[in-house]
């Protein structure tokens, strides 16, 4: 089997990303980060997703929140998340937070071998955050191309962004017809003890609007 | 005074690289990476220079070795160390490293308001590695515009590259006009405790053939 790395941060995106490498038969090796966020409670979520598809290897990485505190959503930040779903750049974007896991993806796929990197962005229905646009994907498969070794040579490794162009409907619709557990994400910016989601982040609402447009019922607002 | 970034290994050239950004009188936030090299006593000197050019802040970001050990520059490979400079890309090649560095240099520079970020690379006197290279450099710049809310509100983060075209000899004699003390500097793959370089490897090779160009006596090797 072939390997791919998958980003699996215990949202629905990655989840149904991560179904979508599982569907195409790569073994998966999947990495989520501990970055300061105040939502880490779905670092617990990725193990049960990982779990939950079987991946060959799952590893949770910590980074110091240093390096990303200027957004709200650090919980160290002394910030207070403001919610503008599709007004502007919102004050919850993470500086250069998929830069980063990306990089940190692409030395562990050339690492292991992986000629695969999936990544659950989409550019329709989200917060507005730049790092999630096909323009940067572009770029982003530009610096692979000149910067690694496995690049120059001529086989430079694969980022795939299933989910880049679907709506949130249809991402809920394409991993539940792949046998997603949504029950085994969470979304939520700012989640209750246990996992219970907010409903009024910018999240919330997008994935709100996601199971109403899939017309299915969201089984993580019954924790 | 505008803040940048300074990317730290405790080598000659990113010491250089921050004498540079402090001649251009930048206040310095540099960052340095544990990342299981077998040299992690650069680490120390990295600590070294940060002192003696009076950085405003140095911090220390450890990185699991399992996203690089495909390279024997890391301790846990299992793999020996090869010299085969100017051959082809060597086997100390490590995976996508000036990529992952970039990038956390880069969200760390958003998050504290640099507008530049310092790397000592250099694609002239070097061992071969794609992310050395300016073609690699330009995409990585492309990656900011694209995927950085500074970079699509058209206040990209520049990387400044002051070394990339200079021959090693150029590089010593820039670093001592600017009153580096490179004593202070270590860039042996496998030094002996204490620092002493191993006079063998190829960054050893490199490191002779600037001072001998430079028409200078290296003072590591006093150690």
């Amino acid at each position: 089997m072939d390997r791919c790395v998958v980003l699996l941060s215990g949202g629905l995106d990655s989840a149904t990303a991560a179904a979508v490498a599982k569907s195409r038969d790569f073994s998966i090796f999947a990495l989520t980060f501990v970055y300061g966020q105040r939502h880490d409670i779905e670092v617990e979520f990725a193990r049960k997703i990982a779990n939950f598809l079987h991946v060959a290897s799952h590893q949770v990485i910590n980074l110091p929140d240093s390096l990303f505190k200027s957004s709200s959503l650090i919980r160290n930040s002394g910030k207070e998340i403001l919610n503008n779903y599709a007004d502007s750049i919102p004050t919850t974007y993470v500086p250069a937070r998929n830069i980063v896991f990306l990089s940190m993806a692409l030395a562990y796929a050339e690492t292991i071998g992986a000629t695969h990197i999936f990544i659950g962005v989409n550019a329709v229905d989200y917060s507005g955050y730049p790092d999630c646009r096909p323009e940067f994907i572009e770029s982003f498969q530009r610096v692979i191309a000149t910067g690694t070794k496995t690049g120059v040579e001529g086989k430079p490794i694969v980022i795939e962004t299933p989910l880049i162009l679907l709506t949130k409907g249809q991402i809920i619709q394409l991993g539940t017809s792949l046998g997603v557990d949504y029950s085994l994400t969470s979304s939520c910016y700012n989640p209750f003890p246990g996992g219970k989601p907010c409903g009024l982040c910018d999240s919330c609402k997008i994935r709100k609007k996601g199971f109403e447009e899939a017309g299915l019922i969201d089984p993580a607002l019954q924790r």
